[in-house]
């Protein structure tokens, strides 16, 4: 199977790669066997190619590159109920441990033994097929095309973060970060009820396209503009209910307390490699709540749902698609920085 | 002052009504004056007129009508911090007692003590000016006209539903009954993060303006077709996540449990004057939650943030408006079955 | 293998009974073999018993009764982790299918398909030993015996309620009802936070066990005293903040909301055959929350850890116990009315 | 009237204290004046004993200490309802502004207005009678002494904590810190539903007093114990629920996530004056729900009650109790390092 492969650090190659044909292509009797379509290049990706290592989690042998994928049923296992051949899907890529404590508690995106395509050693899906369990694939309504369904999975992100802030109808939020991470979790709250959302980010260029995905967000430039007081100006002094940190930025993570209102909640999205300071006391005299997420567990099926139903629309996130024959070079632009695309999408050949 | 009177059960006179120039006209120093501008007809208003009694609140003397309400701040008491003369309002129409502790514990709604326009013993406000506190009347932005602004009240109750639902994003929704609340309803519950709502009723006209309002609506005649089983097909077979019951009807109340999903809630909105029949084999076999709902607390803001932004739209329930010379007739016009109209609205004169 | 048969209703027998050593009976690689030390005598076995059904579960063929249970790990499957021979344990008696929409969200309790010892037709455990998951098979602290451990099923009732309600600390509760399931959520209740239980019934029998409980149980004979009034003159007119319904009767179950608290919580616990009524206006009129449980999840280890600490005692409810030889006896006295006993225990030949 | 004065830093007087007869002296309609009988010394008071400042609040001018009170009606507002002459009570020493958003929502302890006993520029009430809000005075049971009612003030501290870490029954949590918030916090826990609580400290005589309290405390002295481990293997590696952090100290704040639970809480009690490092990632693979808390809100009442009814026993944290006349030396003590006391009271002359 021809496949993305990331060989090392630095090293991308477009080539047959025969050794997954093994234990992770048997179908099992809930599995199916999935035609890949759409395939998303996610910062993490990216950054497995340039840096060879997310954390500890480090490449230490050729890797399949990719995570976010639609694709077709081709195949299905022998129990399989809710698919069918010919099936549009899209696909959760990580896989838990049936067993452990937190799957049993509906926790399975904090079960340590999840198995995360793309992330070493597990293979990501920038190669033609693949095999997955029926649990986590789902079926897409005819109005959510290909390249929409492979914008589930970060779009999942948003809307687990929008989830656990228990977004009450009107609330007024505020996400730090206009990057990919930061625009789908601007249009899940909205989409989760909040009235109005404050995207910070230092460049212009992003924030202009956060202004275009909805009247109801006010982008402000925090190189130029004081976040605190155009959120209590606009509040009579309250403050913003819900905070996300969507930079994964130490300093941005430092302030999140400043525009919070009392009770709110801050939600922490964005990864910090490192400990991060805290202002204690500014949580502590809102009395903040602070939620700090991993992913996203049970949400796909609601964001496909949302997607049909037009409650979000993430295609003006879809800035640029290659074939899977300008993969390598695809990823090159995406290492270039400063990106000037929110999502760029490989499409497979069909 | 010249106001709209009950005078009794199917009695109404447009007339002078001196007696309220005494204690509730003083203006207090947290109080502020409002010329109104717009009052919404309202089902309880027309059911004092219909019935000259609602439960165990009897109209024993004139009582002037009214209760949805927006308009001009046109004097301000001494302590009024937050609103000036000028300032285009809307008012929620109960003040409870502040030292209270159902309010201490911020559920002023269930204050016994509250007192509420047009329930008697307490005057509406289809009548010139009213003096209300600063703390229940809410400042407009501009681009909320104060017919919209006269909507919130109703709105209201929806969004306090959807909130009590605690909605996730992504949830489908059930609302049974399209009349002026179910459709609120309907309304609230996509802010707050449904992907799709299925609104129930017996007349088809109601049930098309409900699909007017969102292509996220899904209208469902249920003398026609089977709720249970449109639910059903669209879910795979689980339910829907949150049913609001919304008519009133007795019969309703009997099958909410049905299209609920495991783990599902049921909101009960409508009012019922009688003890109902209840399913509690199918409300256990389910573990559903239900919340029981009475009018609404801290969502008037809200509201009116979300009008703003356009999170959502009031203005196709307003379907008749009327000079205040001739809220006689539309009093009656209201009261004849059926009524073709969602909201009729009484703009007083500037 | 010697078993306690309900061959049909009203016809128990101890016999032989080898059909079940066939499918049961495999040890698979995450189950475990148990000996089976001592078994509770549960109201539902006896209905079956003395019925022959409970709802639409019919006792067509010969069926093994017995669902309270604690024993010894004697073998383990080859993938078992957490278990191994010769640890005392106790059984959670319902197995769901992993794979089901509800387990996977955690709630495994409503997923139809769960199987149910001694719930036809699956077998019980009345008999010398039997296979269990390991999943739901938890390991017992050396200072809980096997006559409390086969308690922690009806307890894992009551402490499943009390988590539904989301006891805060300090709340006052009413339990309707002294049976079993009512202390059992009494002590549950006073576990999870309650200052003061009120319990109720018309047997003053059962009363005086209740209150021998615990010094912050109140007991309340509803044939004599008003509950309603000794509720509010004990709180200052406020209610009570819970209100636990177990008694299965559809008289208490019209009068739930009486002594309610606004914004309380009633907890349906006993279930229902038929329709029940339910005063809708008292419950919006307090906003309450109605929680409505059904069997429990993910309560089994907190239940042995409770046990163990001292958090609750459930000896004083261990009232009777039989050798296994005298268990037909044991469910013609169990059956015969009124039960002078709270819980029956049958131990089995070690 | 004969009060307890801190003059400035470091200089305490036993004299009269006449400024304080205006203002807050006069009884409005809705308060009560209370002889005082027992006052706790708290670490706030001792701190601005000895630095003169807590933050931002400074000791400018001469002020009387002490917030932990309990005390005796002697006369009545005349709209004063649930109080009388004669009635024993506790008081809450916070008095919010009824008219601040904070407080409608029911938050009122995030209020900046609240204006708080010992706090500059409100005084304290170690002094003979003192008016207080009827809504902020507490009736006692007979049942409940003078002394344990002046131990409401810190209890409160550790009830709301529970309240917000919203304990399930059986849960086992990690307090750090056996000062005395940590000891009102482990009870709380305990009474909250927690099977079992590690307090941890570095002095062994406190981890004593902690051991004394419950069987269900396990004391971990953190300088030759590892928590962590301990934790982990009491729990089948899975890790404590819930993590309140009562030290106040930086090093403890980095190390809370350590031992927590997937999905499980922190609360943070402890103030913290400078910025705190944060183990970001620690949090979010565990998705941990971190609650910081200011004060208490509604709990008062609920602490009466659980004194009352025995589900919490503070007298063995009242380890001194000192007459009114001797408070300045009570004081010396206190703050003479280290203490060997939890809870030292001063009792006013009757």
């Amino acid at each position: 199977m021809k496949s993305l492969v990331l060989e090392r650090k630095d090293e991308l190659s477009l080539r047959d790669f025969p050794a997954i044909d093994r234990e992770e292509e048997k179908l099992g009797p809930r599995d199916v066997r999935i035609k890949l379509h759409t395939v998303g290049i996610c910062g993490s990706d990216v950054h497995y190619y340039t840096h060879g290592r997310i954390g500890h989690f480090v490449v230490n042998e050729p890797m399949i590159l990719g995570h976010e994928a639609s694709g077709t049923v081709i195949e299905t296992g022998a129990d399989v109920t809710t698919l069918k051949e010919g099936d549009r899907v899209c696909m959760e890529p990580g896989i838990p441990d049936p067993n452990s404590k937190a799957t049993q508690l509906g926790m399975y995106n904090v079960d340590p033994a999840v198995r995360f395509w793309a992330t070493p050693p597990i293979h990501g899906i920038l190669r033609p097929t693949c095999v997955h369990p029926e649990a986590f694939t789902f079926k897409l309504p005819d109005n959510v095309s290909f390249a929409e369904a492979a914008m589930v999975e970060p779009l999942a992100v948003g809307v687990h973060a929008a989830t656990k802030a228990r977004v009450k109808p009107g609330d007024n939020a505020v996400v730090l970060g206009a990057g990919p991470i930061g625009l789908v979790t601007a249009l899940s709250a909205l989409a989760a009820g909040c009235a109005r959302v404050y995207v910070t980010d230092l460049a212009d260029k992003k924030l202009e396209i956060a202004q275009g995905l909805s009247p109801a967000i006010t982008p402000v430039n925090v190189g130029s503009e004081n976040l605190v007081e155009i959120v209590k100006r606009d509040t009579g002094g309250w403050g913003a209910d819900i905070v996300f940190e969507a930079t994964g930025s130490p300093h941005a993570a430092k302030t999140v307390f400043e525009p919070l209102a009392p009770g709110g909640c801050v939600v922490m999205i964005g990864g910090q490699p490192d400990p991060i300071q805290y202002d204690a006391g500014a949580a502590m005299v809102r009395e903040a709540r602070v939620e700090n997420i991993f992913r996203y567990a049970h949400v796909f099926p609601r964001c496909v749902g949302m997607l049909s139903s037009g409650a979000i629309d993430v295609k003006p996130l879809i800035t640029r698609t290659f074939g899977f024959e300008d993969s390598v070079s695809a990823f090159e632009i995406a290492a270039s920085a400063p990106p000037a695309d929110v999502k760029m999408q490989i499409e497979l050949p069909q």
